[in-house]
C-alpha cells in the first residue's frame, strides 16, 4: 500500500518522481504564526542540491522551492502548506535498458512485483530526488522547534571514518562531505574519486544531533522518540540501519556502564554523566542531546555489469548508465536533519496535545 | 502523547502496568474465519514466560491468555479480538527507593519529566511485561500470515556472538538462550551466571528471520517494509538499534558487492544470488528472506550502586533489588517475532488492499 | 474493515459482543493527573443500563465497570486506561432460528455478505450493548473537559415531539424517557406501551448541547468539528441522521436570517443574537454552545413478524423474540453525550497541539 | 488542529486558499494500473466550475486541472498522485473591510479565534474553492470503483422541493440545477433571481445515490459506512446535515414499516422489498442503493447588512460585497458525489484488505 504521509499530528505529504514535471510536499498540521518564505526552506535544499561537486550526481537541478498555499503575509496561517519543486534536468534519454531488465540492488522487480509495472524513468517514484521534498518540508518543521538545534554529518564513507579527535563542527559545511575531521575530508576524495572512476559506488554512515529538545517528548509505546525517529530514517532511500545513542555497541556493554548516572544540575534538570542512551529513555527524552545513526548502502546504480534477469525473466546482464552519486550516502546527510526535525516538531506538539 | 496501537490496518493496541490487575491487547482488523483459540496464543506466551530458567527473572507468571470478544465457535469473526492475562505475582515489595530516586537507564526520570508522576511499581508502563500483549498479538498474526515462517535467534550477548558455521535452528528451542549454536549457548551459561552474581547485566542481539513473504509486500515511502519493522522493534524495551539485511556493514560494502544479483529461477521468479538487502528492496519484499537484527541494551535494573538524583533534585545511589533478567534481551527473542508478524500481517492486508 | 478506534489524539478502541464474557474499552491519549476512580463512570453507566424501566429492555446487567490499567493512585497517569465490564446476564435461549435466517433491518445479512459468518447470539458485535463501553470511555473524556457541559434529552419518540416552551433541564433526569417536557414524558409511557405491547417498536430523535466549549476547537477541512459529530454519531447503532445547529431547517432560511450577527460581549468575546450554526463556524467552535440533533430508528427487533430470507436464501418469515428497548433511541441520550464528550476531549487536545 | 487528509487506505490530502496561486489533492493508495489522464477528471470539474449560469458566482476559474505525479503512460501507477488547479480570476479588490470586521455565517470569527489571523481574501482556505480539489480527487476515486454509479441532484432550494413523481434523471444535467424535475427547475429560476436581486442567499438539498455496491462493504464500528459518509459530507463547506436513507423520517415509523423485508432474489442476493435503510445495515452495504440527503445552508456571503463585531471588538454593520454563489448548495452537488466516490473507494479497498 503506498503511504506518503508520515507524522501524527505535525504531519506531510510527498509526491512526485524523477521525471516527472515536479516534486512536493503538503505540510500540515503546522503551528500557525511562524515567519515563512521561500527564502526560510532554500538554504535546506541548496545544501541537498545535485550537481555541486563532482561528489554528486551531475544531474543540474535548481531545486527552487514555490510555497502554493498556507501563509499569509509571511507567516504560516495553520492551515496546508504545499511545496513544489519542479523538475528541470529530466535528461532526455534511452531508457529502454532498464525497462527490460531488473536493476539489482533498485527498486525494479519489486516494484513491477507489487504494481505490475513501473514508471522506470530514473527509478521514478523510488528515486532518490524524493528525498528534495522531505527536506523542503523539514525546514517548515525548524521553524516549528526553534528550541532545537540539529545537525548532522557523515561519519563515514565506505568504512574509513572519521576520528572523533578531529571532530570540528564548523568544518562540516566547509567540504563536498559533510564532514567533520578536515584529514577524513581529504582521504574521502580519493576514496570517492576511485569508486566513481572503476564504476563502483560507496555506502556512508550518517550520524545527527538534536540538542535543546526538554525532557518529555516522546510516547509509550508504539510513538517512542527511539521507534519514530527509526522509522523516520528507514524511509530513507538506500538506509538499512538506524542506532539510537550507542546502539549496536550498547548490546556489548554490562548495565552499570550503559546506565547514564545522574548528578543534581544546576538548572533543576539532572546532569547526566553519560549519554549512552541518545538523549531518550522510555521512549521519552531525557534533555540530553538526541543522539542517532543511518546507514546508507552504496548508490545501486553503478558502471560495472552485474547478473540480472529481464521482465520476461531471461537471463540478462545490466550496467546502469546515467549520472548518479558514487555514494548517495553523503547528500543523506540533510535529508537525515530534515527527518529528525519532522519526527521532533510532530512530537512536541504531541507532548503539548496531552501534558498541556 | 501515549500512542499504543500499532499497524494500519491488521492493528493491536496493548494495555497494562507491570503491576496492575491485568494487561492486554486488542486486535483489530484480522481477517474472518481463522481458527483461534486459547491454545493457539499461549506456547508463544510460554516460551517469553519469565522464570523458566535461572536465566530469567524469577517472577513467576503463567502467563494465560484469555480470549474475551472476536470470536464465535472456535474462529475470528473479523470483529476486534480482546486477549487478557492477569497478573499474579506482583509480589508486595518496598518500594520507597524507586518511588524517591530516578534509576538511571531506565524511564523513571522521563516518565516524570512527561507526565509529572508516574506508577513506578515494578517500571509500571514502562515495564517489558507489557510485550507479553505483543506476544499474544503477534500469535494472531501469524494466522492471518499462513504462507510465512518467523523464526528469531539471539546471536550475541554481552559481545559474544554464535560462530555462524555453527548454525542449527534445531538447538534454538533446546537451550534457555534461544541459540542456534550449542557452543555458544554453553559460554552464554557462563557469562550470565557471572553477571548476575557480580550484580551486573547484559546486552543481546537478536537476529530474525521471515520465510516465505512474496514479492509485493511493502509499501513507498512511508511505510516501507524496512520502516514498518525498524517502527516496531525500536519500540520493543530497551532497543536501541535495528539492521535491515546487511545493515551497517552493507555501508562498508561497495556497490556492485551489495547488489543482489539474480538469475532466471525455476518458479518464475528471480533467483538472487545473495541477500544483502534482508529481503526488501525499495521498501517492498522481493521474495527473498527478509533478514533483521535487533540490539538490545542490556537490563537497567542491576544490584551495583549507581549515581543518581531524587525526585527532588538531590544527589543520590540507587541500585535494583527486587527479580530481573539479567539479560532482558534473551527473552526479546519471542517479542522480536511477534513484532515482526505483526508488521507482515499488516502490509499483507495493506497490499490486496490496494493490488487486489 | 473492522475499524474499532475513533479519535485522533485522544482515541478509544472497544471490543466484545452482547453475549460474550465481557465487553470494554482502552482509552488512550488522556492527559495525566486527572483524578480517576470507578466511581467517576459508574453513574454514567447506571444512565445507560437496561432493565431499570418497563421502557427498556429487561436483560439485567449490573454494567459494573473495572479499571484495569493507566491510573495510579486514583490518578491518570498518562498511559491507556482498560476499562472492563462483565456480561451477566446472556440468558441461554434457542439461536437456532436467528441463526438461520436474517431479521430485517438488523445487521444479520450485511455481516454474512461481509464475513462469511457472523456471531449471531443478541446481534453479537453489532447490538447494543457495545455502547456500554462508549459511555465509560466517554466518562473519562469528560474528565479532560471540565470546563465543557453537555446534556442530552429525548426530544421525540415515533414522531411525537416535545414542546419547546415546556422545556426544563430539571425534568430529563426525572423520568425514564430522558424528557425535558413532562407532559411530553406522561404521553410517552402510553405510546411506548403501545408500541411494546403491540409487538412494535419505536424510533426517536435526541437533542444534546454542550457549553462551555471556548472559541478555536475544531479544524479546517477534514476534521471539522461538524464533521467529527457527525461521525461519531452516526457510528452509533441506529442512528440514521445528524444535524448540526438548524441542520436541515437552515436550508430554508434566507441568508439573512440563517447568519448569526454578532454585537460586542462583555468578556471580549462577541456576543451572538442566535445560533443557527449549532456553535461551529467553518468547522470551528464560536464560543455558542454546541448544539446538535441525532435521529435513531426504531429498534429492529420486533414481534411483528416480517418477510425475509434463510442463510441457504429461500423464503421465510421471522419475528424476534427475546428482550429488546422497544425505543432503542431512549437509552441513546447517555450515548450521544458520550461521544461529543469524546469527540470535544479529541478536540480540545488537538487545538492545544497547534495552537498551544 | 489542521486536518486535510481524508480517508484510511484510499486517502486524499487538499491544499489551497481561494486566493492563492493555486490548490489542489495529493491523492494517495489508488490501485495501479487504471487508466487516468486529465480528461477523465476535466469533465467533473467543468460540472461544478463557476461562472457558468447566472445562478453561480460570477468568478471566472477554467479549473483545468494538471496531473503532476502518479500516472505513467496514461495509467496509475500506485505512487501519489498530485493534481493541481490554478487560480486565475483573484479579482484584486479591496479587502480591508473584511480583514476588519467579522462576517456573520462565515468562518472569520472562527479562524481568528483558532489561529490568531486568517488570510481573509475570499475566505482563505475555509472558502467553497477547495471543493474543486475534492471533486477532482473524486474523478480519480471513481476509477477505482468502475462498479458503482453515483448521481446526485438538488432535492430543494430555499425549502422548495421537488415533486418524486417529476423525477426524471436526464434532467439533471439539462438545467443550471442539477434538478430531475423540470417543473421545480423553471420555479427555481425565479426563487434564486429574487434572491440574488433581494442581496439575500438561499440553502439548498442534495440527495445522492450510488448503485452497483454490492454487498459487505463497511466496517464495525467506527467505520461504519453511514459513519464514513457522514463525515465525509459534513466536511463539505456550508454542510449543517445528514441524513442515511431515511434518516430523520426513520425516527417516526414503527418497527415494522421501517425494517426492509426481504424475499429470495434471482442472483443469490435477497431482492428488498423497500429501502428506508439506504443500502447499508450494521454500518455495510446491503448491495441496495446507498441513499442519503445533504443540507446546505445559505450562503453566507450577501449583500444585507449584518450586525457584527470588528477584529477589536467594536460593534459595525457587515455586507458581502464581491462575487458569490447566491445558492452554493447547488454547486455541491458535484461534490457530494466526489466525496461518496472517496468514501466507496476507500471501503471498497478496506474490505478486500480483511476479506480478501
Amino acid at each position: 500500500m503506498s503511504f506518503n504521509t508520515f507524522g501524527r499530528v505535525f504531519r506531510f505529504t510527498t509526491w512526485g518522481e524523477s521525471h516527472g514535471p515536479a516534486l512536493g510536499a503538503v505540510v500540515d498540521g503546522c503551528p500557525p504564526g511562524l515567519a515563512l518564505t521561500e527564502e526560510d526552506i532554500q538554504p535546506f535544499l541548496d545544501k541537498r542540491r545535485p550537481g555541486t561537486s563532482r561528489f554528486t550526481t551531475q544531474r543540474q537541478e535548481p531545486d527552487r522551492v514555490r510555497i502554493l498555499s498556507g501563509t499569509f503575509e509571511g507567516r504560516t496561517t495553520g492551515t496546508p502548506i504545499s511545496l513544489m519543486i519542479e523538475n528541470v534536468d529530466q535528461r532526455s534519454k534511452d531508457y529502454s535498458e532498464v525497462a527490460k531488465a531488473y536493476r539489482p540492488g533498485h527498486a525494479d522487480y519489486a516494484y513491477d512485483a507489487k504494481y505490475g509495472f513501473r514508471d522506470y524513468r530514473g527509478g521514478g517514484r523510488s528515486s532518490a530526488r524524493e528525498t528534495a521534498a522531505r527536506v523542503a518540508a523539514g525546514a517548515v518543521a525548524r521553524l516549528a522547534i526553534p528550541e532545537v538545534r540539529i545537525r548532522a554529518w557523515v561519519e563515514a564513507i565506505g568504512g574509513d571514518s572519521i576520528d572523533p579527535a578531529n571532530f570540528d563542527a564548523a568544518q562540516i559545511d566547509a567540504n563536498p562531505f559533510f564532514c567533520p575531521d578536515p584529514a577524513a575530508a581529504a582521504r574521502w576524495e580519493g576514496i570517492v574519486d576511485a569508486a566513481r572512476k572503476a564504476g563502483s559506488s560507496l555506502g556512508a554512515v550518517i550520524a545527527c544531533e538534536a540538542e535543546g529538545v526538554p525532557p518529555g517528548w516522546g510516547a509509550p509505546l508504539y510513538a517512542k522518540l527511539d521507534s519514530e525517529l527509526a522509522a523516520a530514517c528507514m524511509s530513507i532511500n538506500a538506509v538499512k540501519g538506524v542506532e539510537i545513542g550507542d546502539g549496536f555497541a550498547a548490546a556489548e556493554l554490562p548495565g552499570e556502564q550503559n546506565a547514564d548516572a545522574m548528578r543534581p544540575g544546576n538548572d533543576g534538570r539532572p546532569r547526566f554523566l553519560a549519554n549512552h542512551a541518545g538523549g531518550i529513555a522510555g521512549g521519552i527524552s531525557t534533555g540530553q542531546p538526541i543522539r542517532l545513526r543511518v546507514a546508507f548502502k552504496p548508490t545501486s546504480s553503478i558502471l560495472t555489469p552485474v547478473e540480472t534477469i529481464t521482465r520476461e525473466g531471461d537471463a540478462a546482464e545490466i550496467m546502469t548508465r546515467g549520472r548518479h552519486d558514487p555514494c548517495v550516502g553523503i547528500r543523506g546527510a540533510p535529508v537525515v536533519e530534515a527527518m529528525v526535525a519532522l519526527v521532533l516538531a510532530d512530537q512536541k506538539l504531541l507532548h503539548r496535545a496531552q501534558c498541556g
